[in-house]
């Protein structure tokens, strides 16, 4: 088991890059919530290949089929199934791939798991191309929770070296609309300029996403083992590339004295705040009521021109490969509405608790 | 639901800071594995306050007692049932703690949640102290895991600024005998005087932690969300102050180029490995035979004694409040055998699947 | 929550009865099995209706497609996905049974519980087309079991008031290939004449499903609510109609002595075997290695012809209701592969524990 | 793992027959809920042994201890962990249990388990004993249900072939505070004879206990895997020595035609109500408002004391045995509240949904 997710509501994953179809199951969603598929099919372009320069060029379409579960353009309460049909299944010989892992993809642990029989092609389950799945169901949810005074929003926070700003207590009103979400327009620009470098040299760079929940009530999570953090991180870590995750200050809490990292509260219109969000809105696994702030580490993609190390499975030597076709320099930028999407699937399913 | 975890094993912790006692059931451990409970009193001794000048000056006593389970030193197929008895059951008066939350605790998340129904004598369900039922369960199966080959190893990688050697391909033999473990004991001494200076002024410090798996079969764990990453943080950020939890090279990978973070394959005694294991064992969501490697980032404690900002919730003003007593100003040390026990519990679960 | 079972696989069901199609999501069957597909269809058809006068006349093709899963006849370790596309996708006005609902059928839980949203064409979610996944999911698995020496068969054990042998410790010989499964054929005869007495009065009739389950080893399940019985039950009762479950003796065991309800044990064969076995192959929720058997009791379908008392739920004022079409005056011939599927699926999922 | 049950509450049940305590800890349980100690004591007294001549004579005390969970007599959003400590932890030999295997107990299947290493001691895990922390559990839950206006009565339906009457509609008024729960007190006295008739010859007879669950709302529950039927089932099959459950009609709806099992609508008080409770509150899986009803089927205590047959697992060889001590001629009696527990449990765990 592993693409299944969640305690009230159940997602289901399935497909491979180049079988029929890839799709989601959602069980547990309430009836009579309102879909707008228009908007849907607008968050999902935003994950999909080919909007520009920076991204891989093959040109999928992701538009989503339902199979059950919407009628009239609302939820009926019976699971929300939806598949997006594979125009692209290529039936090419992978036989290479099976042979020689490629360093730093899952080609090594999925032949060691499934001794032969995984599908190889494209990545098959493994694939970047399951994260849209995932945007099914959190772009539906974050309509849901929109309804609700829940918003949901990421930013590329850095490409390498290159750091955005950092979310303070709202989001800022136009970075949702922006082709390239970023709260410093002029970073934007550099980051761009790293990853066209990137691509030029037939190499891959790196990054991280942040993303700010607004509007949460407070109480939401629960201690120990079922806190907002677990149950964040355990979506989160879903997304392929993902090697890291920190919630509030995070990593930089670790260097800094209590006193500078605590975060006093205080009254503001009738309500507890805290002056400081360096906790980012979970205090002992639970939702305080200020805006949950989390990043995520993206490696760089695997997939780059140099020739690399690698080892032949079949004579068990120490061989080369060379990895053809054009690769996608940086997934962060189409990684940015996957993460809203993980995110909005664990808010919603906590607010079911 | 909170503080329970598992898939194939189940752990229950249960109890509060001033309760009549804390423990865990562990529900789904094999028939017939010896424990030994001398060397599980070591191991707990670890985690137990007042070793030395660096931790509370609260004296606990960690001797577990075990209500069913175990027979003739062996697990007997029934769930694993284990008390520690709290003789501090103090029954001060805690209203202060009730009316000003103190910043940067579960106080006001769990006000919101619990409705002042909460036992926040000594910080309740959400105390330090709740690890040691974790360090229980993890301590026996360590024991178990050790049987099959898997030593799990942890040491304080950082402590505010100062930062200890990272772990390479194996755990450095003596590293887990040392009263304070480091790789580098020369930043061990800096780190001492962090701790030392932060005490000094009443204040905290904060750190991380990094935790080494050797001896994990390949083809643990699966794709999406029951990866290996996604349930060692499930379980990780149970642990209190983590804010951060990051697999491999994690938020550096971030910062790199795919030629400068993929890991090369190659046959080395039959056997394939990863020349470098920047991937920290990971592929995927399953390991592919090389070490687990990740770091956890813990806040600075929050008990200060400086006087500090928060709000009276009766009147629903400004006020401050200062803590009384001594603070632990560094809980790092101390998570250490936590962070080992989490892993082992993650890893045995995995294991079973 | 509602449409996914198991602990180790994981199915997620989906579709309603015209939607655009139903099927399932497997999670958690390994790599490397080999599917038959010809004789999965074959296990379909024993499921799908108008196969002879006695079922509903709706002529349904159960051809699933998949979607992922499977690549070259083989599980691949991905999520098994299969379809059933519905042709028959009637948007007829179906507000008649949103206004009245049918005596015995779900309309009035699903109108409280969905508030109006809920699909009620042909049944919707809660239609018995729905078990035709159940039957992939389980068609499926019943040949992995197959492999491994587990054998499942279920028959008619009565219809009314007619009852068929029950089963002693091995699956007659013939059974399987029965168009109308019976031990004793002329009990067989009599429930034909039952089933068709109760159509040509436009009624219908219940009856109940016997099951049996060979080469089971020793030691599956767990104590309590982990047991064999609870994760049958479970399933099952995920069949619709069904109203009771019994397991080896059941409910005729509350009617004996102990004296006559204990199974002695002997040595046969060099292995530990019980004489008789009105335990049902589980002591202690756990297999001893006995054939498992239970029983399900199927009420009448409640599709009737006669007027029936209801109420106007717009109006809240009582009113009658004739249900249109011609119905299936028994569902227990076309339950008997559910019931088998149900089984083999509960058991795998026990044996990958 | 076996001894863990619910979704949106968890209960983890630990001990043995002779080991140290025997408890539950329940996680999930809200904050606030008022726990009258007493009238848990109370009911708890209902499943003690040595309450009459008709039950077993080993006098134990169900007196559970809190370990965590409740402060000033009200839920405190912590786990609750009871405890009941064993003062009988016989160290006696117990061999010959291990060697000669008691027919239709639980010692052959838990060997196959557990090879060797289980607790035989009284029953171990598997002992009656462990139905206490279930009432614990359901004591305190029927307390807060009570709160909300449901109530959950069961009584013995029959002993051996004498039938009490069925639940109607309504709870008897009085049933709750009989000594022998009957609704028709002449059948109640045939039932002792039949008891004591079984005691006499050093027997046992089995049994059904009903249960019925007034005032829930309706909409309870979901369709196929996650209905009522089958949540009551998963926990009501973890009570030792049940073989079957019906709802409703049950069995006796296999019998039935439609026209005779149907429920017909109407409208009484300006809400709709079913005028026959043949489906036992449950359409689908959901509720409808109507009275839950179900019965269980007890088999006879397999604890007799005639020579039973059964086999040497050292030599492998046929032998015999006899069981010492004074056996419980009947459980059932002692099973009532076990029942309700049980009940109680699942049905808050469906509320809390």
């Amino acid at each position: 088991m592993g693409s299944v997710y969640g305690k009230n509501i159940r997602l289901s994953i399935f497909g491979q890059s180049h079988s029929e179809g890839i799709g989601v199951v959602i069980d547990g969603l309430p009836a009579g919530e309102e879909i707008d598929l228009e908007e849907l099919q607008e968050f999902l372009n935003r994950r999909a290949p080919g909007q520009n320069s920076l991204t891989t060029q093959r040109k999928e379409a992701d538009m989503p089929s339902f199979l059950g579960g919407i009628l009239d353009g609302h939820t009926c309460g019976a699971p929300v199934a939806a598949v997006i049909y594979n125009h692209d299944q290529r039936s090419k010989d992978y036989e290479e791939i099976r042979r020689k892992p490629r360093p730093s993809h899952a080609d090594l642990s999925a032949e060691i798991k499934y001794r032969g029989f995984q599908d190889v092609r494209g990545g098959g389950h493994f694939s970047g191309r399951l994260t849209a799945p995932i945007c099914i169901a959190g772009g539906i949810i974050k309509q849901i929770l929109k309804r609700k005074g829940i918003e949901i929003c990421a930013h590329i926070s850095s490409i390498g070296n290159i750091r955005d700003e950092r979310f303070g207590m709202e989001i800022p009103k136009d970075l949702q609309e922006k082709a390239f979400p970023v709260i410093d327009d002029g970073k934007g620009i550099l980051m761009k300029e790293e990853i066209e470098t990137a691509r030029k040299n037939g190499d891959s760079v790196g990054g991280t996403v942040e993303c700010m929940v607004t509007g949460v009530p407070g109480g939401l999570g629960d201690p120990m083992f079922d806190g907002v953090e677990n149950r964040i991180s355990s979506i989160v870590f879903g997304i392929p590339a993902v090697k890291g995750i920190e919630f509030g200050n995070g990593f930089d809490a670790s260097m800094l004295k209590g006193s500078e990292n605590n975060d006093p509260f205080t009254v503001e219109d009738g309500r507890v705040v805290s002056i400081t969000n360096n906790h980012g809105g979970i205090l002992g696994g639970i939702t305080d009521g200020m805006p949950i702030v989390f990043r995520t580490a993206f490696k760089p993609t695997p997939s780059i021109s140099a020739e690399q190390r690698t080892v032949d499975l079949k004579n068990m030597t120490d061989t080369t490969l060379e990895i053809a076709g054009r690769h996608d320099p940086c997934i962060v930028l189409r990684a940015v509405p996957v993460v809203e999407a993980a995110a909005a699937i664990a808010i919603y399913d906590l607010l079911l608790d």
